[in-house]
């Protein structure tokens, strides 16, 4: 191995070290540190961000990557190693440190002001900082870009998607597009004709819910020797692969809220947990990227536990959590639950089927305002037009519309296409999983996740970043990756079903 | 202000965010961690601890120091901010790194043979691992002697008690020698005409003992939206001024456990709580070394909830947690339960009379182990004659005696003076604040200790590090520092009342 590459990995190894750290720190902030502590520890995780930022962008760790670029002698693993410590490198050195300054201040100060916003549906209050976050965010673009020699949008896209393209994109999100308009008329036709589900009555106390989803998690392959689930305002999964921390938060008139967000968490923590190992702290060990993170959450939530085979076993399991008796407990009704589809304004409460048209929607608008083809005093109409175009619906108010999410406002762009993308991924994987092992199927019935994470580790989760997403997925389903089994589980779920 | 003095303390800033960083790490380690994560969470501490060590070895940091020295200009506070930045770059950078390293691991090594050592009572299983510690220690004692121009074990010492010199505590410590065996007689018997105290009968429910203890911190100081109060193995003071980790652990048979355990931790955070802010993150700005923050712990625990005055007010706070009824929780009780004194083998486990018995064998031990005056293969021998010269009983094994501890066998030389000298100073101090301020005794004898507390903030937790040890106690009490109020409270609670 030539010494150029060696010392990368050790670089590499250290900074990946504060990386954890980091994550440690934040996971304490959102789950355990009293408010008292909110100043020290956005200093604390300042301090570890700016010696990380100086360790990449030490000028040795550049000539360092050309040396080893150069020398060769490196496998498959190495090399891929490689050119992803390269597209770190990138993304860290493309952009002054000026503009990285400002752009941190300017999201910051945006989501501040976004935050009363949303609460008083005033978007003339956000205007000014929202200009300047996109302001920002195209010089930031336009950095990476001529680096990274792609477009703008295709440059803020590769942190989230690395290797992504809008020239991908745009057919896929085209085609739902005009998928779905006619597929939704059909699917809630179906449903109106059929007696509405029947919600189960609570109140659902906290200490059974508790108990019910940490059974879950367990039951999809989590083991709390290395993991915990706590309690937090906005659910996330965190952690490193030997010490999961997973979270959600609990509505005692509601809890399935807690139980899918928990069945979501725990897909993305058993993706993180089968990395390979001996790629630990090496950028090629990582997780391949944000589309494939959320395949693994919604093929745990979406495609295996909305399902009648899951919900076969899980019903029973959660009257008993609750001692519940009666019709709304029989596994017919809490699927007719787990899969009702409606045209809702928000995009985190949507189901399966109109979920994509909010992300396309945020997509094209994104895009849009980056080319400079839509201005931002523009955007809430656009978005109602784009509404009623896709879900036949205009919001009543920009709450319910181009204000209620927090990510332009807080500078991530090019994040909301990999949602779709992911459900896509997800139902394309398992499609192929259960054709491949039967196990899956019936292991599913009967609570057993096994079988599937077996098949999952192997073909996607042990991949790390080897490969492209694209070339993931095409690798673990022997085909190209696209909409078809996507609309093929729709199909099969909304309307045959 | 000179430029070298500003550029350090913007060094020591970021120097002391790395410790914060580390400080969180370790207690989510102890405290919440599930066991898989050690191994990761081990690299994680060990990757900032090597780069906050390389930022206090760097060349340029000692040329600051000289400079900033050399320049003069700067006030008393940064005087000795200075001088506090010179005694951690010495303790850093006198030892060779190969010999920190080597330290490193023999402790480890041979803290995990003491481990089984202790278990089975066997001190010739740790005897080769526990002679490389020493042969380490005295090498790493030596090379600070050299720089420090102190003797070894000073050198040894000024870790944990800055300034401290084996010549100051000599003569404290033969004196106490002397004096307790006539007066622990004159305890004892005097114990012995009374009928025994009772003991409340339990179990105390873990729910219960954990509202009761989370009451007391809130009487003693704590406010729990810049605090946190959780369970730990070894009970621990952590945090930082702004976001407080105190922990403790419960036994449903004796709640005094956990009760003066939180007292006693309350006590060291209410410490760190006020030392000065505007000397946040510098070295004058932290805690004057380990004698004044056992002082802080050992006046709120003993000199204070050990006393008839607070527990006149907490008694019925403690039957009423419990839903107690009976004469075990009349005050009077609880206080002979709380003053009972007994001559026991267990350092842990003593009564503030015979506590000092256990350090000063151990400090006699040490210096004699570090001059080469005593064999470690001679340890048990010695010890057990120490037992019974100071407190008459011999310990029936090794478990009982020099296998006790786990100080020396992980490193921690000159560490056990601290202890005692923290309760005399403990004395000194809360007789001083008494004396100043009426309102502090009323205001104990009412569960307020916002007077106590204010005294302490001015006159002892907010001076950090300006002064030394001896002279923040002749400053907070008018009086130099000595054992004439320890053995004047001692003699009033036990045989005067």
């Amino acid at each position: 191995m030539p010494k150029a590459y060696i010392e990368l990995e050790d670089r590499f190894r250290r900074t990946a070290l504060l990386g954890e750290s980091i994550g440690m720190l934040s996971w304490d902030q959102s789950v355990m540190m009293p408010e008292g502590g909110a100043n020290a520890r956005g200093e604390q995780i300042a301090a570890l961000a700016v010696i990380r930022h100086s360790m990449m962008t030490d000028p040795v760790l550049g000539e360092l990557l050309v040396d080893a670029a150069d020398s060769g002698g490196l496998d498959n693993w190495q090399q891929a190693n490689l050119h992803e410590m390269q597209r770190q490198w990138v993304h860290t050195t493309a952009v002054p440190s000026d503009l990285v300054e400002a752009m941190s201040m300017a999201s910051t100060n945006c989501e501040t002001v976004w935050r009363s916003a949303r609460r008083d549906s005033d978007f003339d209050l956000v205007m000014p900082s929202f200009a300047e976050v996109l302001n920002l965010t195209r010089q930031v673009g336009e950095a990476k870009a001529a680096v990274l020699e792609c477009d703008l949008y295709d440059a803020l896209l590769d942190v989230f998607e690395p290797d992504g393209r809008r020239s991908d994109i745009d057919p896929i999100f085209d085609s739902y597009a005009q998928f779905l308009p006619d597929f939704l008329d059909d699917v809630l036709s179906r449903q109106a004709c059929r007696p509405e589900p029947k919600i189960p009555p609570g109140p659902f106390p906290v200490a059974a819910q508790r108990k019910l989803v940490r059974f879950m998690s367990e039951a999809v392959g989590l083991n709390f020797e290395t993991a915990r689930l706590d309690e937090s305002l906005h659910p996330f999964s965190g952690g490193i692969p030997e010490d999961s921390r997973i979270t959600t938060r609990y509505d005692e008139s509601d809890f399935t809220l807690a139980l899918m967000g928990v069945l979501h968490e725990s897909g993305h923590a058993m993706y993180e947990r089968a990395r390979p190992l001996a790629w630990r702290r090496q950028p090629v060990g990582e997780a391949r990227g944000m589309t494939i993170h959320e395949s693994q959450s919604l093929l745990v939530e979406m495609q295996v536990c909305r399902s009648r085979g899951f919900l076969g076993w899980a019903a029973p399991v959660m009257r008993d959590a609750f001692q519940g008796a009666g019709d709304e407990w029989q596994p017919e009704n809490l699927y007719r639950l787990a899969t009702h589809v409606s045209r809702g304004f928000i995009r985190v409460d949507a189901d399966e089927v109109t979920y994509p048209a909010h992300v396309i929607l945020r997509y094209r608008l994104e895009s849009a305002m980056l080319a400079g083809d839509l201005a931002i005093a523009d955007l809430p109409g656009a978005w109602n037009d784009g509404m009623l175009e896709l879900l036949g619906a205009t919001p009543p108010n920009d709450r319910l519309g181009c204000l209620q999410d927090i990510h332009w406002y807080d500078g991530a762009w090019g994040y909301f296409p990999t949602y779709t993308l992911g459900a896509m991924a997800a139902a394309q994987i398992f499609a192929t999983a259960e054709e491949a092992a039967p196990e899956i199927t019936s292991g599913i019935s009967r609570g057993d996740f096994g079988p599937l994470m077996a098949w999952l580790g192997k073909n996607v989760h042990g991949k790390g970043s080897l490969l492209s997403t694209s070339g993931l997925i095409e690798h673990a389903t022997g085909r190209p990756f696209g909409d078809a089994h996507f609309k093929a589980h729709l199909r099969a779920r909304y309307l045959e079903d």
